[in-house]
């Protein structure tokens, strides 16, 4: 299901580019496959080598940047940043990249992920006299760099990276340097190709293949990678933690295309569904998927339980972002955008619908009622993981507990609620052995704290009272 | 495929509502569901019985309208019209509905086909003193209706469609009636809709799902709807000709989840999908749909041959209308947009593309050696319709016939031009016969003009020297 | 006293240029020079041997072209417009030139001036089949002269425009022709002027010194101009009638560097001025003119009284289109923009205000107000004309009868209104006696429709009971 | 003479309000009328007590806010600013009021003027850490009140204020309270206002008249005004050094309605004119001055001289930003916007044409000739002030030396330059008995640095070798 009408938003993208002529076109060409990671708004930072220079706005990489803003942004080395729609700070100074000149040396960062630790560090830096521009977590981590002044040293940014907290995936350009870093625990994806003579680093691999580039390798947990004349030189800021990456990536936000730690996501999602019409059977006749982050696992579904597969709801590709509502009493009639069924597939029919998630339920409600009314028998819900109980800290704005349906109510409770003759989720422990593929070896670790409370890290930060989480989730991500 | 990257391009679709408080917000839902058919620029004229208020613009119905300006729109009454794009004339006159106020009455019109004899008649209207604002057929229509003056009856109006030769699937606002008329070969779908105590008319039924609206029927070849407080009146400017709906609506144009002549589109592609795996199967280990239009005919090739249904391909959601090319460097390092292979999915595959059309072979070409660099074995293209080997002169902005590869290479010819393994295109019967459903009583006659050369009607304006033919093409459609 | 705070509007201005390799450029520094007599929208039409391409736009001509806009106007023969901003029809058809093509011929009129026939020449063309795309009076001179088809005749415009009445100062482009026509009784400015091989026409002649022309002559009441590369071809459409050209050009509309019938406009204001000092007199300390219009005259006043001529009064120079408006609270406070008193300057002083009319006096109530708020000792309001008192139906926006301040109280009550301690105004003898420089010969007439009610020419269209005036005022004039 | 044709271009305006419950209004209304200062952007800050909002944008303050923008800065303090149009370093960063806000506290700061030593502090505080996000030197003053962190006192302020050397008018918001502060030198104006219980700070007093405001008093060099709910509160960050207010404020840059220490600008100009008429008096016919900033200086030329004062030079009002300029075809062949000469009002005439300043000399020699070509017999320019020689530290854009047409070429030369029959400066003596109305006592000092090289302050980061002087100059200034 589109994030637009979900409330479980991603993140940002990031990516990075180290000598090709034409860097700026490369970056824009990146951010415009990563372009699911973010709608808000997008920039992008060039070195020549001497000085950098930045182009960012509001709104989609093709509103933000035109031929003649490339043409403006000469160089061979850039970093790009995708930046998602909060509900909150949209302010102008939030928009990635983060650029940092001094009379002496310049610095640019663009990061994927959230802090746990970033309003502690900040009201440290701010004691000392730092003063701040940006509502974003971002800017902690180039104060942190700065701090000392001068010149920074790899040394210095490697232990300014460690006093870091939470989830981030950074691609920074300084000194003529592209630096890709990775926190400890892997929690966002961060991989590197190669083009040509040329270096990418991008947070899905679609970004590879759209620029042409071949997949290297994913950028480890703790992992500080610079790219220059000398080639690609790793080193570790950190010990490796236990890996933790987010298990949403492989669900829901990656796009098919993407493979993340080796596997095709599509394939992924495919394999989950399967895997769902193994546990969670129905007698149906027709399967059919929410445009278009579940149509791999719905192919699955139908694949193994040998129902066929059918467009069953059709989405607009025309909402735009200035759409205006129905009224309630047109809403009421059955006006409705962006998702319509398809009257003679469901028909009459048994229908399954397989989605990856339930937000606050107000969709699942919304799409089996609709399914109904044009005359389905019977909708069972299916959804490709376990139920989301808990606020995630590390980069994705689900909604705060209080709105997760699943925080609140029973499954059997939900399914009466949006209306579904019947609902199953995946088991935590059947969707990690899909992702892992029964591989033992591969467990290396997968953050599960939106489904079970487990967060992979102290939340510093957020460490508050239940019901005063509420609040705390409210912090600008990136 | 889409249209924006294939050179075949729908032409318009036309709404209409009667006695509905919010009509111009139905009618700007309806356009929406109707957006595919046309995204150059939208309008929509409102009567609230006294005077007609109209608001259009250049781009897509939701960044034409807002709010405020529906707001401007009240009345009870409304139609409307989205426009594709040309590269032909895009003046700000020519989007419509075409609103024409005289001293004593108003009269608007919204129209969907091309006009084969409107150069004719506006030169005799011109001879005779008319003076036209617009280089679109749809002024023709009003100029003949306004004709010897004073208010318009319903007798003059229908003497003057009669004069039409051509595609027309009209809506008017005319003296607080709500018009539908059809041409006498009924070319263009258009149907009638109800919701509560309102009419609606719309190129096609998805937008009546779109707004609540239960489907009534089809507007008949030659048939003259006048909706006013007496209810829906029915009679015929014409003798219905033999039919000729166009059979491009049910292989490309028309949404899945429409219904046209009773059938829906996405069944019907489906069973053409079925009928190509029957008539020219392929040992394959893929198969995979050029999205959007041919999803649903590669879901049915795969159940039919029993090959897996995959997604091979992925396209980019956020494609915006100022898109940057890759420059010709950029584009054969592999740097590409819009659609991407799933590699995954592709390497070491025998895969089985189906598509809707050829129509350079460009497009096909790029699929292919995509495809191919991501590593599939094979690449068999199967399309759900026969060679396009002529143009279209009813109101779809098909290429020349000197840019259609098949109007001048042999099936083998443009299988090794476009790198294909194998290439198959159903027969002009099979595909006749699924869309007949094999019901003899069904096959009323479809429009096959573009693929065998028969045209309907005369075609009067484009009666010229085959090698002429070309230039003639480029008037402007609606 | 700036149109925007006054509630007196100017028309519109045109402009033509003939051979010239830059035409569309030089018609946009030519409009750029009239645009006091309109800034709500502005176009230009330039032909190149063979067809007409059209620009424009709402807003300034500034605002309206770009560079790229103009490079693509090629053509050696253009003409333009601009047009005033009325509170009515603003939308987008009415924006002149109006453009007019046909299979066979193309004809773009631009149209300064207000016929007082349209209304009906309208109804009997739209009686006869013509159909409307503009509520402009400019609109039915096309129609006449396309009436009867074909190509258009010189005797054919020439009749057509025979059948028009009130004040019309056109410039067309027909046939690689470019005509300009005035009527009868020459109530519109409209001159020739010449730069190397070129031929200009414009509205005022501020404009050929912009471009660097020499004026040649005035276009003379009921002339026809035909320039093509034969030369300049004059004949006449009708007998001249009595001249009457409008009073209020020399006093408030037309640039001080233009000269009308020979006469620098500066100048004659000025005169204005010391005539108003004669007749008037007054005992004061400082003598202001109300920018920018009266201070020609103020100039005048002081030099004929001896009074010091001093900055009473700063315009802001930078009130933009979207201006926020000072709330009642704050207006009261003494917030205002636009006008500012010079304190120190009016301070204690006895101060002579001199203005060219009064429409509603609510501007002089203010400014009144505002000088003795900023410690005027007294204000003595002295105008260069008489009292305004009929609405003008050639193309001025004065107010409708019920608002004009002077057609509903006398003098001493009108001063007693706007606070002022003395108000005069010239008499229409001694005003007209100092524009035609006490010349008997130069007297061949002025219109003095607002001060005396005498219309030079049948109203038709607003032959109405007195009461019944009011509305017919509200024709979109050009 | 306009600043968008000559080359000195104004530095900025600063306003604040104090306890008003439309302070963002009031702020709107105030930098309206300093717009005269700086075109290029706006920016209001507001207070309610708890929180600072801000919005700034491009363009003139009509452009950058509207009601809706307005209506989103709620609070009864505000500080306004607006910033003119340099060539360098127009980004969006840079439009002030800067704001900084940590999680403890907030600040915000508005400044016109330009340090001397600001890339020295900034080089410091970047060895200490500290991140610029502008290259602004506003940014200066606030990273040094936060050095040291925590909540800043006014102690603190203070100690920053004492460090910093140039000229400085700042106001700023802080804790609730409205501070102004002026460099020790007084070198830019700022006066104190008061409305009802309100208090303004403004650069010029014209802004008091526009809203409503009574003059109370000047900001004294050096001086700290505190304005909270106990009132006024001043003290002094610094002993007053010898005052050295800009004569340039006096004769070009301030509004004619403003007064600098006491005097109104209007007056001081017109009585620089007379003094010019004694000390180079000429025989001719007719004064002239260039509008906007020399037409007091005229008037009062004229009058000394019993030389009739008249319109000479018309200045078009509608020259917008994005103007065409004419290709140099074109200009040659006379085609000019802007200015025009009154052809009836200088041919044949010998013409007086009074100006404030000639900085690179290539607008008064356009001036010259396009009276000369309308017919002037003579031309003699009259200058109300010295040659500019030396560039401007302070924040007034005067191009760099070598541009200076004074630093390289005698009056002698110039006049031949320039084309003019003769041309005479008023001497620095005589300009400031002028400004000092003879009063010994008010001689406490002038900045005559451009005429004369002696810089009233140490200019530390401009100290290089004359010839590198020019490069120094392109600091952004504020």
């Amino acid at each position: 299901m589109s994030s637009d009408i979900k409330g479980l938003n991603e993140e940002c993208g990031v990516f990075g580019v180290y000598n090709h002529v034409q860097a700026a076109h490369m970056t824009y060409y990146g951010l415009h496959s990563l372009q699911h990671r973010g709608q808000e708004g997008a920039g992008i930072v060039v070195s020549d080598g001497d000085k950098l220079e930045q182009s960012k706005g509001h709104g989609l990489v093709t509103e933000v940047f035109d031929e003649s803003k490339l043409a403006h942004l000469p160089g061979q080395k850039a970093i790009g940043h995708v930046r998602y729609s909060t509900t909150g700070d949209k302010s102008y100074e939030n928009i990635q990249p983060l650029l940092f000149q001094s009379q002496t040396n310049t610095l640019s960062v663009a990061h994927n992920g959230n802090l746990v630790n970033a309003s502690r560090l900040r009201s440290a830096l701010e004691d000392e006299g730092s003063i701040f521009q940006t509502t974003s977590d971002t800017e902690v981590i180039a104060h942190l760099i700065r701090k000392g002044g001068k010149q920074p040293s790899h040394k210095r940014i490697k232990a300014s990276l460690k006093q870091l907290e939470g989830a981030f995936a950074i691609v920074m350009l300084h000194d003529n340097q592209l630096i890709a870093a990775l926190d400890p625990r892997g929690m966002r994806p961060l991989s590197l190709g190669k083009v040509g003579d040329s270096y990418v680093i991008a947070s899905e691999t679609c970004a590879f293949d759209v620029v042409g580039a071949d997949y290297v390798r994913d950028i480890q947990p703790g992992e500080y990678l610079v790219i220059d004349e000398n080639g690609v030189n790793s080193s570790y800021f950190s010990e490796p933690n236990d890996r933790a990456i987010c298990t949403m990536e492989y669900v829901y936000f990656a796009r098919p295309d993407s493979q993340v730690d080796g596997d095709n996501i599509h394939r992924t999602r495919k394999q989950l569904g399967k895997k769902l019409a193994e546990t969670d059977p129905v007698e149906a006749d027709v399967v059919t998927g929410v445009p278009d982050s579940s149509i791999s696992a719905a192919i699955g579904f139908a694949e193994a339980s040998q129902i066929p597969y059918e467009l069953g709801l059709i989405k607009n590709r025309y909402v735009g972002r200035t759409f205006i509502q129905p009224s309630q009493e047109l809403r009421e009639r059955g006006v409705r955008m962006k998702l319509s069924p398809v009257r003679k597939v469901v028909e009459g029919m048994r229908v399954v619908i397989v989605d990856d998630s339930i937000v606050r339920g107000t969709t699942s409600r919304r799409i089996v009622s609709m399914l109904k009314e044009a005359g389905a028998k019977e909708v069972h819900v299916r959804i490709t993981a376990p139920p989301i109980k808990h606020p995630c800290f590390y980069g994705i704005d689900t909604s705060t507990s209080s709105e997760l349906i699943a925080a609140n109510y029973s499954v059997e409770e939900t399914r009466e609620k949006i209306g579904a003759d019947s609902l199953c989720y995946l088991t935590s422990e059947a969707m990690v052995n899909v992702i892992d593929r029964d591989d033992e070896s591969k467990n290396q670790g997968h953050c599960l704290a939106c489904f079970t409370g487990n967060y992979p890290t102290e939340i510093y930060d957020h460490s508050v009272l239940p019901h005063e989480k509420e609040q705390s989730v409210e912090h600008s991500t990136s």
